[in-house]
């Protein structure tokens, strides 16, 4: 990775490419978002089941198993070094870390068949197949960096030159691109960051990237939203997405549709960042899944209710396309109702990766 | 108080009257729901200075502050009992404990003003203020549970046979006599509740309350209610309120307006329980409380985000008599545009309390 990227983030170890998941000497090391920013850990991996496991235990959320699961093929191709046949193996893998979680699957398998055919053409032309996939995993993160920097600027476009936003959940790469964008252009940007029980990737990762690019930023809990909305103090929301249906359906962190009704209700534009995925045709197609509802019983550890409470825990919802204002990717602004024109004839299924 | 109500509750210690708050001894004893239920603790305050304290603190929520309040009104007049005129003494006393938090500051005071009225016929009587004062105190508390006895029965016609009910916040004596209702219909009833950060009134207490009387209950993240209301999860949504405007406005904990909206949307219905508020006509008379956005940024100590971050707290928020499908008092339940109907001739400020 280039100083130059380094610096545009500062300290955030969790914007930065080999913190966020990295193949190295038989090992892929991710950093434990779950624990960020009050202690600064990595989960290391000795194989790409483990890299899998770490994907479900939310070692990493938003485009980090994205990441991992790159690195994951890399890891894998050093497992099987020694195999005549590595393409099984390798296919095998590539199921494994793709369907790591049911939401995200069809983004992940974009990622682990773009690792199957980076191995085909390294073992075609007879190159060593760990350091292609190794390249292929930096070159990954590099092109959605660009496609992501490009997103972040057709965000900022939307913003008022005094501008307040509302956050969801952690939106990754794009929060500190738009921020630095927004500061680049002279905006005066504050953040407000709903804290995202149960894992607070709001209050951990959003606040703590906006603080650490000197951006003013407060937290709330999940349940202010609205009141901040209808009392409007809030110019612009703003989320990423686990899923664009080409229906215009997002899927995102539980707490989106909330959010969205709110701001409809309120007047305040809804810009969704990243790109649709074609294969989504629409919003029920897309599974939501459910995780152990013991999270929501317990604060690292103490209880917050008495031993017997049941715990429900759906991570994500749906937002239909008539509550989104704006579907904000690499190619510009697309409303939710027009979402085929994202595309051109040479796209493979997931170009905004 | 009587063996007969210890009974009603099981062992919830948070709605038994003399654990709420007590005189004894020079002291008033206030349960400590800001650690119940790992902790069983209590706040001893030694005058009624120390009572307005605990409760601008939020050592007791809900319903708590009044039964605080009026057993702080006993201590003020110990406090003064060698004093020759101990009005003045306990007028200045109402005041400090009615004002000590501003959304509630209405019904405090018809709690003060009527305490300050029993001070005044025990010395037109020639009968020794301590004990009169107290005697008040307790007939509040029951005068109070018979009210809310009725509110719970008329809130339990509006179920359905199976009914899955979502709460917010801790609606106090309700909710435990609302289950016990159901539970004598044979109604077949399952409580979500919505934890409630940052204090996490919903899942330390309504859940806690749930749970001792042998209701099934979940307990979910203040992001999920929306979900689960868009599937159709949810037959029942209720609250209790900090004040009923007259034009209908619900002030209640602050996330009561997103939650409320989204079961309109939904189709789902809303009830709120309690008494309209005469002097309050309009929604935005009500004054919200700022409380220290520092709850924001920790859980018992553990930061949750990195130093230098802002937390904002608005504790109550609006819902406007256009969400609400009914409120339901002590009288039976009335329309958001009818609360007039629910006064007689005879009314003082604050019949419901």
């Amino acid at each position: 990775m280039s100083d130059l990227r380094r610096a545009d983030y500062g300290l955030a170890q969790l914007l930065q490419f080999e913190h966020v998941a990295w193949f190295e000497d038989g090992k892929v090391r991710i950093l434990d978002r779950r624990v960020y920013p009050t202690e600064i850990r990595y989960e290391i991996c000795h194989s790409h089941t483990d890299v899998a496991q770490a994907i479900a235990n939310m070692v990493t959320q938003s485009a980090g198993p994205y990441y991992a699961a790159a690195h994951g093929m890399t890891l894998a191709a050093w497992e099987c070094r020694n195999s005549a046949a590595p393409m099984e193996y390798l296919r095998r893998a590539a199921y494994t870390l793709s369907h790591a979680r049911p939401t995200t699957a069809v983004r992940m398998e974009a990622i682990t068949n773009a690792a199957l055919q980076a191995a085909e053409t390294a073992l075609a032309n007879g190159k060593p197949l760990v350091p292609a996939m190794h390249t292929f995993a930096q070159e990954l993160m590099e092109r959605r960096y660009r496609n992501i920097a490009k997103c972040a600027s057709y965000l900022v476009d939307q913003m008022p030159k005094s501008c307040t936003l509302l956050t969801q959940c952690f939106a990754e790469t794009v929060v500190g691109l738009f921020i630095r964008e927004a500061q680049h252009r002279g905006i005066d940007l504050r953040l407000i960051c709903p804290e995202t029980r149960p894992f607070l990737q709001g209050a951990r990762l959003t606040a703590s990237v906006a603080h650490q690019q000197n951006c003013p930023v407060h937290v709330i809990s999940d349940n202010m939203p609205g009141l901040l909305l209808s009392e409007g103090k809030i110019d612009l929301f703003t989320s990423a997405a686990d899923a664009i249906c080409m229906d215009g359906t997002v899927i995102n962190k539980v707490g989106t549709y909330q959010i969205a009704l709110c701001a409809k209700e309120a007047g305040v534009p809804y810009f969704v960042t990243g790109a649709p995925d074609r294969k989504h045709a629409k919003g029920s197609d897309v599974p939501i899944e459910q995780r152990d509802g013991s999270a929501l019983l317990e604060f690292r550890g103490i209880p917050t209710t008495l031993p017997g409470v049941q715990g429900l825990y759906p991570a994500f919802d749906r937002t239909p396309g008539r509550l989104v204002t704006g579907v904000v990717t690499d190619r510009g602004v697309f409303a939710p109702d027009r979402l085929a024109d994202y595309f051109t004839d040479n796209d493979d299924d997931f170009p905004g990766a």
